[in-house]
């Protein structure tokens, strides 16, 4: 037996008793008569002791030799410290070591193993093994399978079904992005691999298994934004006989029980908001509503006062900087700069001072009186004290432009604390959007999703004003759920393929079996995805989703740490039936 | 709301009340006056009736037209039946409807859906998502989900942390079998799909994980038999400072407590015996021990007494067969042809009948008088009444023709009771298999199994006899988990490497990243991985996996109902940069 206790649990109530450890050495101090080491397993630290009096002289010696994160283990007895470490669950303790054994040596380590480590993000990944070590990397992988039991466990008591869905499926429509497997047995023919398991979880609908979820890997093969995979796991469900209020309901459940298990947080009904009030609020469909700075609409203030540039422009908008009117001069010029940049893309910024007298000061005071300024603050729920912000333009861009400069304040102000949790619902989204380019219009969510029922006349007439029963579950300004009431006729599915430009024998091709099985009783159904990689890192409080994932790829969809991916030698091609057309690599 | 009850849990108790009910309707019966209608759902069937006196005329007259697999919903009122069917659980009550509403029409179904169909193989899994409407099928599933959570709940509550290990993975030396993934972004390069996370978990032991496990789907491309899969789910586990002894108790604990969970069935230490044992005993490593019939050696009693054809042979061997003396020479000559058969491939069969007078009779009465046939009995542990079968030859094959033949009699004498379950360890199989062809030793688990550590030095001088810290459990004649202790020292893993018959360029190519991991203090550790498909149909007392997998995949590989794998087009293709060699398909 390797131990007889771990590294994270010996106390003062084990004081003589003979234990045994296994570990790593995470440091030693060599005094010459006497060597502490620092014995790490995953569970926590113990101070292990070596003593020129007390310990056997050839296990002294081997002490000596002890480098950083050889595995060691030793059998000793557990003394009580001089000084004592309070913020050590095994602080008042440590193990006088009577016998040694080395199982293991190490090289030293390319980075230290340690909650701070000298390690870039480059040399960490590609010794991932060894960054799995650190406390910070190893706990949010503990975390993640804790999300993921907590999950389980909710749904499972809720009467859903963990079903498995095939990885080995058929390419689909945007399978520009599908990754592609080549079949050895059926030569010249591919598998594709799932970019969500959506028409298999229909499927499972119209078989009947009312309650389905599945933890699940999916695939997604295109340039990586920063903080993307190329795999990614979704927590994929889906109901049949629902309406959109009970998918809401029953999901709003789920995020409560992982705030409540995994955060201690009180079940508060979630906020509700259409996606045209988000826009017009907030200017972004994933509101982060940990803080206020609601936009407020000023084109009826603001406008036929002489400032030419409000004048001309289709919306104004105004957000209040809380306790910012003492913001100076150069601050609020930085600020105006920032807007400035192409990434923003304003053409400039009105500010409104509300002075703690009552008073205000503005950008704009040769247009605008001190009672054009009240209304403008009162509008935007302003307090004396606070700053006025006021961006104008084309709707869209300004709405985007004000998002992002009210996200960069509550960042600047501190007013994104990540170990609050503010979730909401978005609703009532547009079904289709107009693709310029293609000169035609997209489906918003996916091509499965209804319409309202209302508006189901509307799809004939101005299809770009029909909304879904399509919804976003959004926390912390992250989009970490999204999910639609699907359509379960036929004939309305193969209007919504007409309306997204697929010919008939490129809808039966894509999607035949889809709506093959829809003629033998579809029931009414939707459903909802989460994404877990990032629903993992919000709840941890972090904003980057790699170091959730315990072999995560680069931005060049690289794992560096294998290699991968990598050539393949001829004779392996040759017998995919497969010739690579790529130049050969330098 | 679509329904205030399913179609499983009306009673006696809900007399009179109204309720709302949704699904499919399973089958009416036109009376002319009154129509009943059984409606099902994933829960059950509730019995609908219509009435000409009762029931709205309307409503009455869209019942008549209801066909079978028509969704629809009702409202209605609980009412008591005249002739119960004590059989359902709804069978003491009906619904009366009072409003019909179609959700949903159907056409006809290719097959009936009932628990005995009319469909064959091929169309219900043309149709698979109208084959999981049947109860046989839809109950599988969901077993199957109770499995993997009984799984999951046990191995957390024991501590193991469930890591997700990444698909795109790279090409590994048995790639042969390995599906491979063109990356759009890496131009020319592959991923591969994992075979199984072997390589992934031994680095998560390295990383300090110590108790791992991951419910995953592994991928193989490989010409495929019976009842085998190209993706087939593992509960992948490994654990860190661990001996043989600490893995088997531990996933004996988890196997038991499956049987407890699932079949009710009180834990009972399972036996172990050597894979050298099983080979004598059964002539098989997954011997199904739920019945007798363990093989006698006989070479000493059989031989010398101037029977030739036992006198050359490596082996005798025989078995009792119980209460089988009374079987006729018709009977016996069948069983002698059934050996014969080239699949098994035996020269004969002797027998001995062991009569209930204590007398003998055989087919070698000229050879061996009634004390030699008794101390053939006594070794067989043959009672009066039993039949003795004899086979001899070389040793390997007259196992296995004997093992072949034990299974065969055990199934035609019922005692292969699908609801008996009889689980045991095949421990310290031989570290290496040496192979004729190639002239060369592989491995007969994989190139990280240890050997035993006292066979450490037979590797230099007699490898074949080298015993490994493998082990398989193994469940009514099938190994449903297998395992080893792992290599840890990075000397030995590549002495292991040489014997393989790996370069050391080769061996860095593929193990390289494994290699180096291990020069940074690798732990003792080991590990065993289940067939999720295997075990959960033997628990659920079939033979055949297909059935307990939602969407499975025929013996070509392919996904009859989506029509997978597919030709990609040219563009496809061209983006891959690839080129596909496989002529034209007609």
């Amino acid at each position: 037996m390797y131990r007889t206790h771990h590294c994270g649990e010996l106390s003062l109530d084990h004081l003589n008793q003979t234990v045994t450890l296994s570990g790593w050495v995470q440091k030693s101090r060599n005094k010459g008569f006497i060597i502490w080491a620092d014995l790490r397993d995953r569970y926590g630290i113990t101070q292990l002791v070596f003593d020129e009096e007390r310990t056997p002289k050839t296990v002294f010696e081997q002490a000596q030799n002890l480098g950083r994160e050889f595995v060691i283990q030793i059998e000793g007895t557990v003394i009580e410290r001089e000084s004592k470490n309070p913020h050590m669950t095994t602080g008042a303790i440590e193990v006088l070591v009577e016998k040694l054994s080395l199982l293991n040596a190490s090289q030293t380590p390319p980075f230290t193993i340690e909650d701070k480590t000298d390690g870039g993000e480059e040399l960490r990944m590609q010794y991932r093994y060894l960054d799995i070590r650190r406390n910070p990397v190893k706990e949010k992988l503990i975390f993640r399978s804790q999300v993921a039991m907590t999950v389980r466990n909710y749904l499972s008591k809720a009467g859903f079904i963990e079903v498995e869905t095939p990885y080995l499926i058929k390419s689909t429509p945007e399978g520009a992005r599908d990754f592609v497997v080549p079949s050895r047995m059926n030569e010249g023919q591919f598998y594709a691999l799932p970019q969500s398991p959506q028409t298999f979880k229909q499927l499972l609908m119209v078989g009947g298994m009312d309650k389905y979820f599945q933890i699940v890997k999916c695939f997604r093969d295109e340039d990586l934004r920063a903080d993307r995979q190329p795999e990614f796991t979704q927590i994929d469900c889906e109901m049949a006989f629902v309406e959109q209020e009970d998918i809401l309901n029953q999901f709003e459940g789920l995020t409560q029980a992982l705030l409540q298990t995994i955060k201690g947080i009180e079940p508060k009904a979630f906020p509700r908001i259409s996606y045209e009030e988000a826009m017009r609020k907030y200017g972004n469909d994933k509101p982060d509503i940990r803080f206020g700075m609601t936009f407020a609409e000023l084109n009826d203030l603001a406008q036929g006062k002489g400032f030419g540039v409000f004048d001309s422009q289709a919306l104004i908008v105004g957000i209040a900087v809380p306790d910012a009117a003492e913001m100076s001069r150069k601050e609020i010029d930085a600020l105006i700069d920032w807007v400035k940049r192409p990434q923003i893309g304003a053409n400039g910024l009105i500010w409104v001072k509300c002075n703690a007298d009552g008073s205000y000061k503005s950008s704009v005071d040769k247009f605008f009186n001190e009672a054009d300024l009240a209304a403008w603050a009162q509008r935007c729920e302003a307090k004396a004290g606070d700053l006025l912000l006021v961006l104008s333009g084309a709707v869209n861009s300004t709405r985007t432009q004000m998002s992002a400069l009210r996200m960069e304040l509550a960042e600047r102000l501190g007013l994104r604390n990540p170990n609050e949790f503010a979730p909401l619902w978005v609703t009532d989204f547009p079904l289709l959007e107009w693709d310029e380019e293609s000169r035609r219009y997209h489906a918003m969510h996916h091509p499965f999703t209804a319409p309202k029922p209302e508006h189901k006349e509307l799809l004939k007439t101005d299809p770009g004003a029909v909304k879904a029963n399509a919804y976003d579950l959004v926390l912390n300004g992250n989009e970490i759920g999204g999910g639609s009431i699907r359509i379960h006729d036929q004939q309305l599915q193969s209007e919504m393929f007409d309306l997204l430009g697929f010919s008939k024998e490129e809808a039966q091709a894509q999607f035949g079996f889809l709506m093959n099985a829809f003629q033998y009783g579809a029931p009414p159904h939707g459903g909802i995805a989460f994404g877990l990689d990032r629903l993992v890192a919000i709840l941890g409080g972090e904003e980057t989703i790699r170091d959730f994932i315990a072999f995560p790829k680069n931005n060049s969809g690289r794992d560096v740490m294998i290699d991968a991916p990598a050539p393949l030698d001829a004779q392996q091609l040759h017998e995919l039936a497969l010739q690579s057309t790529a130049p050969p690599k330098e």
